[in-house]
């Protein structure tokens, strides 16, 4: 019998804890699942009879060992500062190791450690870091194979509401973790063009943004996703001189996140004091010059918006201008924003969501420039289980498979980049309805 | 004999370490200078016999407990996140203590042990913060004695070069601590304004400036300088309505600032790939639109300038657009811009500098609204000692005589507030020429 260890039992792994035990008699195996929250593993193992729910503080080394000790793959999906801890229990203890988090430098650390150990370390392996370079690794093998020059890559993904669900101004609803919707762009925005390095500052981010056409579902619109200079080695294509990727949002909503922005509301590195019960109208007031005449009025002037623009009614539809009292005591305006948009963008019981993702790969065939499109566009639902849900926790699912059968084996520390990977992987999605659709079309030079 | 501890030998040192040998034979002191260091202890100690130079690492608590064992006070002016412990050990080994930083509120806490031991703790003994405390507190007990009602207070600070060695287009040196320079508003920016909280963002901190008047040197120009709010409490003006701390700049100085923020060149959150030899005109163009073009056309088109305004020419000054090689390696923008401005903005050795300070102070005398200010202007030069390091030094040695002869004591912790302090303060300071001057104004209404 095969021990898998899940470190974690939030939203990521419901649909990755469901996976391996639907296949634990199959294989035989053993799914440990540990949470610092007892109630929350068990609920997940729903008293199956291969699954066993188990309490765990991770910051503590010895609880964390002990259970290690006794897996033979070990997936982590605590928070990105804790996985490293994980891993190098890993190495230790000669285990297996998975997360879904980035890749950052102090995993990549361990490579050779974890090559020679015959140990198989995989990192970004949800939706997005994940299935993006799950997915875009066989167009750019299929593209060598002709004998094409690759010149560009822009990948592209999006967390959406179904256009059947879509019933608020903003186009858009938390289907995953609000935090780094909150959060988004405050790191790194970075880009290649034509071999120059493009960085885009915070403030600039929701307005230097581009329509991206999606087949299907039509035009959306795409701000930078953190740094996409990272990747051209890891898809083996280290002179790639143009390399590019996108967050994709209904049209409409970036302008207004950027006023969101600008009104200082995702600030999070000093406390409003005595916030609690404060109105909305009086945070709002307090980034405004100081003037007389109507909030509204003077907000719109600041944001330079017609005070009946699309940006002010989705401000307006927040309740920002108005009497609402803020419930949080001390609280940055960062978190005084998630609690409210926690409320305003919460899913219905009846709403369907959209996950997107989409390469688009300009390369050079006979001396033309032409550009290759996949794309993804899948649907779910609250009922039966959200498409992103499905997005992240399929691919560690499958992953997690080939590895604890031994079908797939690359020791050291990886992406999921390796065709023995990706060929199982997406044949799998596919069988599960998440399927690629490639298109081919005329090459249009992208400027941001 | 009473022994003082200084804990750093730093720039802030020199016109203190000066000024207690000084007058160490007329009491009786011996001054103790610890640095980790030891040739820059010893330079400022220079072999004064009432002076001893120590090698410390102050991150040693062992070493530095034995040091602080033998002082009657002790003086820290180490980095901020080091001088909580030395606080600490003082509280344990029961010694007087001064720092020249904030009052963080980890120093705060310590109020009530340190009063029950008798030990006076003060911080913000400075030039700023220190002694804009030290000289608002008697016009703020002038007005209040003649019974009347403050309605609001604006206390303005800079460190700037004189006249006389103004000659560069930005009219700024460094006299001072650039880094602080570099990373000037990147925290908290509130005042009040009738009893509204108001916070400036960082992206518009340069560009909500406002002129200030100053006896003798004219107009210039200043922006927002941290948390105004937490000293009407010191202050003893709790329910003020109206408080604003500001920078003083030479006019046009903030808008090229803004320039330089906007075009990412103080971000200090991800290190430039590459940064070694690469070009100041390659970073610059790392954060401009895709567009073809001369660079610097394109800049004033990014920041809405003309090519040949004001604020254009003082880009073009620094060599952000030219073939000029970066000489940090991996480093942050932040990091780069630092280097470059160390040479651009270095004093000569035959430069003068000025030091500003103004409190501008709204109250209502008999039913009308009038204005108290009071300035100070100073001028130095290097050759002689900068009028910045006698503002900053002279203070911490004034109060340092006063707390360690027993002539001042207030148990608790404290900023320089107390009228026993303020006054022998400023009647010493007056006679090495830091002499404010009072005037009265009309009251005029104040809008940010």
């Amino acid at each position: 019998m095969k021990n898998v260890l899940i470190i974690g039992a939030g939203r990521s792994a419901t649909t990755l804890i469901k996976y391996l035990l639907d296949h634990s008699r199959q294989y035989g195996w053993l799914i440990m699942v540990a949470d610092a929250e007892p109630s929350l593993a068990e609920s997940k193992v729903n008293k199956h009879p291969n699954g066993l729910a188990v309490w765990l503080d991770a910051s503590k080394p010895n609880d964390r060992k002990d259970l290690i000790r006794r897996a033979d793959l070990v997936i982590s999906l605590l928070p990105p500062h804790l996985h490293v801890a994980v891993a190098i229990d890993c190495l230790q203890l000669r285990k297996h190791f998975m997360t879904t988090s980035y890749l950052i430098p102090e995993l990549q650390e361990l490579h050779d450690t974890a090559k020679k150990s015959g140990l198989t370390f995989i990192a970004e392996i949800g939706f997005d870091p994940g299935l993006d370079h799950i997915s875009v690794m066989p167009l750019i093998r299929k593209l060598q194979s002709r004998g094409n020059t690759i010149e560009g890559l822009r990948s592209y993904s999006g967390a959406l509401i179904a256009p059947e669900s879509d019933d608020n101004p903003w186009h858009y609803k938390f289907t995953w973790n609000p935090q780094n919707v909150i959060n988004a762009g405050k790191g790194i925005s970075q880009y290649l063009v034509d071999n120059q390095n493009k960085y885009i500052r915070y403030d600039w981010l929701f307005r230097r943004t581009r329509k991206v056409e999606v087949p299907s579902i039509g035009m959306l619109e795409m701000y930078l996703n953190r740094d996409a200079l990272v990747y051209r080695r890891h898809y083996g294509l280290k002179k790639l001189p143009n390399i590019l990727r996108g967050t994709l949002r209904y049209p409409g909503f970036c302008a207004a996140w950027d006023a969101i922005i600008r009104l200082g509301l995702t600030d999070d590195n000093y406390p409003i004091m005595e916030s609690y019960q404060m109105p909305y109208k009086k945070l709002i007031e307090a980034f405004l010059e100081d003037s007389k005449g109507r909030l509204k009025d003077r907000v719109a002037r600041y944001l330079g918006e017609d005070p009946s623009s699309p940006v002010m009614k989705k401000l307006s539809w927040l309740g920002l201008f108005g009497n609402k009292k803020i419930k949080l005591k001390h609280a940055t305006p960062a978190a005084i924003l998630k609690d409210l948009l926690l409320e305003k963008f919460a899913l219905n019981p009846n709403d369907q969501d959209l996950v997107v993702l989409q390469h688009e790969c300009d390369y050079i065939s006979e001396g033309k420039k032409r550009t290759l499109v996949s794309s993804l566009v899948h649907k779910g639902s609250v009922k039966e289980g959200t498409a992103m849900s499905k997005a992240v926790g399929l691919p560690i699912g499958i992953i997690a498979k080939l590895v604890i059968n031994g079908t797939f084996s690359d020791p050291g520390v990886h992406l999921p980049v390796h065709a023995d990977l990706y060929g199982p992987v997406l044949q799998e999605l596919a069988e599960s309805g998440l399927e690629f659709i490639e298109s081919e079309k005329e090459y249009s030079e992208f400027v941001l």
